[in-house]
């Protein structure tokens, strides 16, 4: 049964405490295999991926044909029948119009004594994308890491999909393509993000890999996090709703049910202040539980870790809200901008009655790849950004450098680093002269 | 020797290579005794981080000992010498005056269907730094990770820096001060980054640790890594010049030796159009050698890591530094925005002969923490981005959902998550009746 808690009764902290802390992922240690499958790769470089391939996709692969070929990838999207392919395309055009208001801006300046100041952006070299065989290969999720790399102005934008046994999704092709994938690899698992990061003779290495995958390519990504950039590790997903008692307990049950039909480990919680309105949200969801495609999943995580909270007060909503850092935070009130000057740690946010959280994993434009386990408190979801750095500048004039010189002088001599003092100090005699 | 090439001769890419990979870090696996004092950490507190301080430190500290009391952080600050204090006050306001223009903007708009759309910054709640202890106590690098988190405008701002045998580092305390740091605990190692992340009952837990430390430090900021947000892994640092022939050879020397004269592991890279002039430098840094302070430390990263390298042009010049993607780079050049144009990776760029990199690391005003061991490729230095969070926001109207809804639906039934297009299509359906 899932928690109903209600904020004024004496074992509330403890209650809320335990949906903090729940421990909704076994940290299954892949390490070791993981690190035995990095060294293959750099070793032996195609043949290893290929074997690998082989092992746990059951599939034959030739260093010809590791990546889908554009015959491949043309027959595999004339597959995709008109309607989805129209959903696909306007997702991908709503995804882009958002991430190209994200361009980060240059600057420069000079300084009250001539020295210019600034920093300058660019894309990075090359991101590959994994995107995950069987059940969880999303076609959304293409486009969500793929596009913010385009608009980023990635040259070159590769991406690794498993095909167990042979079996494509038509629609990661397709999203691939309208986001300016480069080139699919069929190839998974930590063998992928191996070659991705240390390249072989057929794929040229990347600079940044991105992307959900299972343990196995969780680890490899933490492992080669240093040689290439990585997106964050992803933990299961989850929703808080905040509600007051005028909304329809069928809506928000959907809502809630739309996390927790993602995994048995995610975390869909309601934040109410009205005690009736949450009891009636319990009796939706179990309504729709019946004849829920994914009953089994989602019955399992809203069993175990889902909560209805009662709170006095939109307030206390917003403090707890912050308390859990949520994923997604769905504000289903009558003044949702009010509520939401209250929040400060959330991955996203969804404003009043007629915003579904599915519109943001879809369509809405915003990101859906987000911070989850609370850590919406110091990170952000994917951005253009992640697809770019920044190189600071400056330039010194000779006036500049007489004027904050002798400083940098005097802290390098309190450092003991007497070359940083030099440096500075032979370019001022120069000027002394 | 450091190594002398020539882009012309036969073994140019080998020996270029071979810089490039020069395994400059010995990586030292100290993974287990960290797991082992974090897990005593979280298990016993204070009492942990005393006995391990007490252990690792020589010194013997209480709860109410733990942090400097504002009365010892006073005295310690009044020993400072003016002229000290008057540079690092200097410092503080360049570096100020940088970071604030990088302080993010919020964003809203409205798209063709009346839908809102954004996004929203915010600052983490808390951060901790971590300021190693004896001979790499530096006060700049205290400015430089927590001028940014002032900025971003965090909350709660604490540094632990332990203090081996009882020494302090009066600079580093008034750096602290000159930053807006709340507290200063005065512990280290692992255990402090255990401390941190987790808290105890002395130490509130904090969302982001940033600063540099040692191997333990590292290992213990890699596996708190998800818990709280933490900065990139600082590997050794490195500088690559480029200069054409109108340099004055002792100046370029310098600039060499002030990253030379950091670690063992640092690595000094001259790309030169001019041979002899390469030669002249390799001659200036020999002689400046016989009398450097930390010649020891300078003389084996030169022998070990450095380089002289002559290029055709300064086209291959960038070329060249763009497969490095150098931590600082150099443009001593007579046009170097013409060549900061060609560059494509660089953690730092200093332009003109008039901009030592030692100015970048004290009082230019631009982040001393940046990416090293080719990592510009892909990460950035430190910025006030590091201390903020990026919240989306999207609110649909009716009709909004009405136009995009459907398309939404469609996508949640291709990918099979059934319970996403009900959550949409329940809303649809009232705006049907």
């Amino acid at each position: 049964m899932p928690v109903f808690l209600d904020s004024r009764d004496a074992g509330f902290e403890a209650g809320f405490s335990g949906l903090l802390n729940a421990k909704r992922e076994d940290a299954v240690d892949v390490d070791d295999t993981v690190a035995a499958i990095i060294a293959d790769v750099r070793a032996r470089g195609d043949a290893a991926v290929i074997e690998l391939t082989q092992k746990f996709d059951r599939i034959a692969l030739t260093p010809d044909t590791l990546a889908f070929s554009p015959e491949e990838i043309e027959a595999e999207c004339a597959r995709v029948p008109a309607a989805e392919r129209a959903a696909l395309e306007l997702a991908a055009t709503r995804i882009r119009a958002y991430h190209e208001s994200q361009r980060p801006e240059d600057k420069r300046w000079f300084d009250e004594y001539g020295a210019e100041l600034g920093w300058r952006w660019g894309p990075v070299g090359a991101a590959g994308l994994y995107v995950p065989g069987g059940l969880a290969s999303y076609p959304s999720s293409v486009l969500m890491n793929a596009i913010p790399a385009q608009v980023a102005g990635v040259e070159r934008l590769v991406i690794c999909a498993p095909t167990p046994d042979g079996v494509v999704n038509p629609l990661v092709l397709l999203a691939a393509k309208l986001s300016g994938v480069e080139t699919v690899y069929r190839i998974g698992g930590a063998q992928a993000v191996a070659a991705l990061a240390y390249g072989t003779e057929t794929i040229a290495p990347v600079d940044k890999i991105t992307g959900p995958g299972n343990a196995y390519v969780a680890a490899a990504k933490r492992r080669v996090f240093g040689r290439v950039g990585i997106d964050m590790i992803a933990g299961p997903s989850e929703i808080l709703v905040i509600a007051d008692k005028d909304n329809d307990p069928d809506w928000i049950a959907l809502d809630l049910l739309s996390q927790a039909e993602h995994d048995e480990s995610a975390q869909s919680l309601l934040v109410t202040t009205d005690e009736g309105f949450g009891r009636a949200v319990m009796q939706a969801v179990d309504a729709r539980l019946e004849t829920l495609e994914r009953r089994a999943i989602a019955g399992a995580s809203w069993r175990d870790y889902g909560a209805v909270v009662v709170v006095r007060d939109l307030a206390e909503a917003a403090r707890l809200s912050d308390r859990v850092a949520p994923e997604h935070l769905e504000l289903c009130v009558a003044d949702p901008e009010a509520l939401l000057a209250q929040i400060n740690h959330a991955g996203a946010v969804f404003l009043g009655h007629w915003t579904p959280e599915a519109i943001g994993d879809y369509i809405g434009g915003p990101n859906h790849v987000l911070p989850t386990a609370r850590s919406a408190r110091f990170s952000s979801g994917l951005s253009v950004l992640d697809f770019m750095k920044r190189t600071t500048l400056a330039r010194m004039t000779p006036e500049a450098l007489a004027a904050i010189g002798p400083a940098a002088e005097q802290l390098a001599i309190s450092e003991s680093l007497e070359a940083h003092g030099l440096s500075v100090r032979a370019r001022l005699e120069r000027l002394n002269r």
